[in-house]
């Protein structure tokens, strides 16, 4: 009954012609100058939504389209009743991205599907592949937009955000594709934590790390926390080209104190093997009134760190508020840390974990754990208490940029652990 | 013949009123929110112009106005073929300056020529007061135009840089002013050195130094050469922010030890006592691709260099080299340093230093010798070949912002001490 692990290699290696002919399809829908661009709520999204909903009806599957606009691709079980097993990832990018950030954790599921029907099982409970919605925070400013709206914990406001192009709300794009806003706004759960026995996602990595280690796949042990500081301000004061050094009081020089200050902590963690990032994206003095011949007054910049778990989160920011007060007495600066924002840590279900590493095992497929520092949809699963865990593929040049490089071999490996992991879950009972 | 120190002070302390309704008229008319703005080739300059040439024809001075609408103001000598004694400053301001920056110059000039007028002495040469344009580099990003102007040595493509706020070139803004710009442009000069005697500018200081020190005023050991990279660039490489410490090439990063880098060897020749100033006014990612969940791929920076001799700057250009190879092998990065420009360093003239020094004395007014490392016209007139030196006048908050704090009676002083000199000077032969 249970097929071998040289019959479930088979059944997903067989499907390589069809992954690369949908990834085309994909990438000649969205393609913008070099990159990828599937805007969130927008064309872009919407066309990767239409391909991805056209090869899951010649599946057969049965689709669903939530208050929040999601997709749902069903294979039914034999108990509808119980609890089921989901997998997935977002369909849209960033602007001018990649191609597989995001959409090669809808194909994954579609793949162990498709493997499922032509090995001839029948899951014992309904197997789903979730296309998700917005998970691309630079549209919005606002994380997991898609996932949140599912498990109805979309936070005050969100509806307002504007996407940064377009500068209209996100209720407004919402209700171009579909959602209905009023369901959102009240906070409507579609998903429920006990109705889902577990939830794996495939991810491109971010980092070259696999392609260092030589490995085509990791097996994720968690999601970061994170602390955002989105609008960080320092204040300084301008002043002619002329003033001697002890009268200055730079923002530049105080924020180039506190972007190396961040570094060094961050070497020391790394030095002491404690897992963490901080990234700096936004730096930059007023452009309003900066100029040759001024010393710069004002500093604006972002900040987000991320760790592993809570106490070393705190014990971050607490360092953080040191170098603050540090910088602010030796430059004569202030800083305004502005509006904070966060994200719990989401470790991986120890038993979807094992699972995972027990089925590439079986099928004699290299792996290492992994903890990606990158935000993903898992997270909203974890949080909201659905046993999930990650695979990453190896991919050389990071991802948010159109030089993605994911072997189409790489993936199809990492889809054949998942399949084989299904295939444990669904046959077993 | 010669009046007594007593009568030189009384002479210049007896125009205090003067001097301060002139300062409040000015004010007055170029008020812009909480400062002053006399805009280069515009009306805020225009506006200046006026006010000061109908003080000089009240006080039947002759007026010529140069090619390039510089405004020259002269008290006619016993010896008119005589090389001539040359005070002044500029009339312009930046956006939302302060009073005196440039105008106090000017009136200085006018409030020596009152003297000699009050206490019935007739030059033994011309004494003219400068009322020069376009000092203020901000408005057209380029230096001196009007001292560089009048001995003709504007430098090529001057004519078509564009205004920032009306992006319109300065031969238009210079016509408008009544000046010829085909003399502009065939580089034609009015002054010749040969022709000058000496040169000395009356300017408010730009840093707190003379508060700390206690002083109303002090004597100019020279204006600073600079190098300038208006646009330095840095690439590094975009990256997601899950990408690990080790394989970013963050710009951002890169550019705080750029700054701090240089601010650390500001620190050691300050310890060593080398005057020198160092200014990065534009330090900023790319505003339209940074985002919180970025790494910076690029950085784009100017900088100002000034000291006070030639070697001295060449060291400090070596360093900035040395310090870019040093940064980019440690970061993963490239900078693009971009066009240079530069000012030659132009060291008060000895004689004319003393001069000075020598009157402060005999008034009984304290001083000290100061090196300011601003820049001024003061330059263009001994790079020219002019015996030239400055008086700063204390004032607490700096100039180039509303807050100037400028005491009439010290800008008095510092008037009485070019009176005296110049007297010195036109009395003796």
């Amino acid at each position: 009954m249970t097929p071998t692990p040289q019959q479930i290699l088979e059944a997903v290696r067989g499907q390589k012609a069809w992954v690369s002919e949908l990834f085309d399809e994909l990438r000649a829908g969205s393609i913008d100058g070099d990159g990828v661009t599937r805007d969130t709520f927008g064309p872009g999204e919407q066309f990767g939504y239409g391909v991805v909903e056209g090869r899951a009806k010649a599946m057969g599957l049965a689709i669903e389209h939530d208050h929040g606009a999601n997709m749902y691709m069903t294979l039914p079980g034999r108990d509808p009743g119980s609890p089921k097993i989901m997998m997935g990832s977002h369909i849209d990018s960033v602007p001018r991205g990649g191609n597989f950030d995001g959409a090669a954790g809808v194909i994954g599921g579609l793949v162990a599907q498709r493997a499922l029907q032509s090995l001839g099982i029948t899951p014992s409970c309904d197997v789903t592949t979730m296309a998700i919605r917005a998970e691309e925070s630079v549209w919005f400013q606002v994380s997991y937009i898609g996932s949140r709206t599912a498990f109805g914990v979309l936070p005050d406001g969100a509806l307002e955000a504007p996407r940064v192009d377009t500068g209209r709300p996100l209720s407004e794009h919402l209700a171009e594709c579909g959602a209905d806003i009023e369901q959102v706004r009240a906070g409507k759960a579609w998903l429920d934590a006990k109705d889902i026995r577990a939830f794996v996602e495939i991810h491109i990595e971010q980092a070259p790390q696999l392609v260092e280690a030589g490995l085509p796949l990791a097996i994720g042990t968690g999601v970061p926390g994170n602390f955002r500081y989105p609008y960080i301000r320092i204040a300084g004061e301008y002043a002619h080209v002329g003033l001697p050094r002890r009268f200055r009081k730079d923002a530049a020089l105080a924020a180039s104190d506190f972007a190396l200050g961040l570094d060094k902590i961050w070497q020391e963690n790394d030095a002491a093997d404690r897992p963490m990032a901080f990234t700096i994206g936004r730096f930059h003095t007023n452009t309003d009134v900066h100029a040759l011949t001024i010393v710069p007054g004002e500093m604006t910049l972002s900040l987000d760190v991320r760790a592993y778990d809570a106490p070393h989160l705190a014990e971050l920011e607490q360092a953080l508020f040191d170098l603050v007060r540090r910088i602010e007495a030796a430059r004569g600066v202030t800083f305004d840390l502005g509006a904070r924002a966060s994200a719990d840590v989401a470790p991986s279900d120890p038993g979807v974990f094992a699972g995972l590493t027990a089925a590439a095992e079986r099928l004699s497929i290299p792996s290492q754990p992994l903890a990606s520092p990158a935000s993903h949809d898992t997270a909203t699963f974890t949080v909201a208490g659905v046993p999930s865990a990650m695979l990453f593929v190896r991919n050389e040049n990071g991802s948010h940029n159109p030089y993605e490089a994911m072997e189409i071999d790489d993936f199809i490996e990492a889809s054949a652990v998942m399949t084989g992991w299904l295939i444990e879950q669904v046959t077993r009972d």
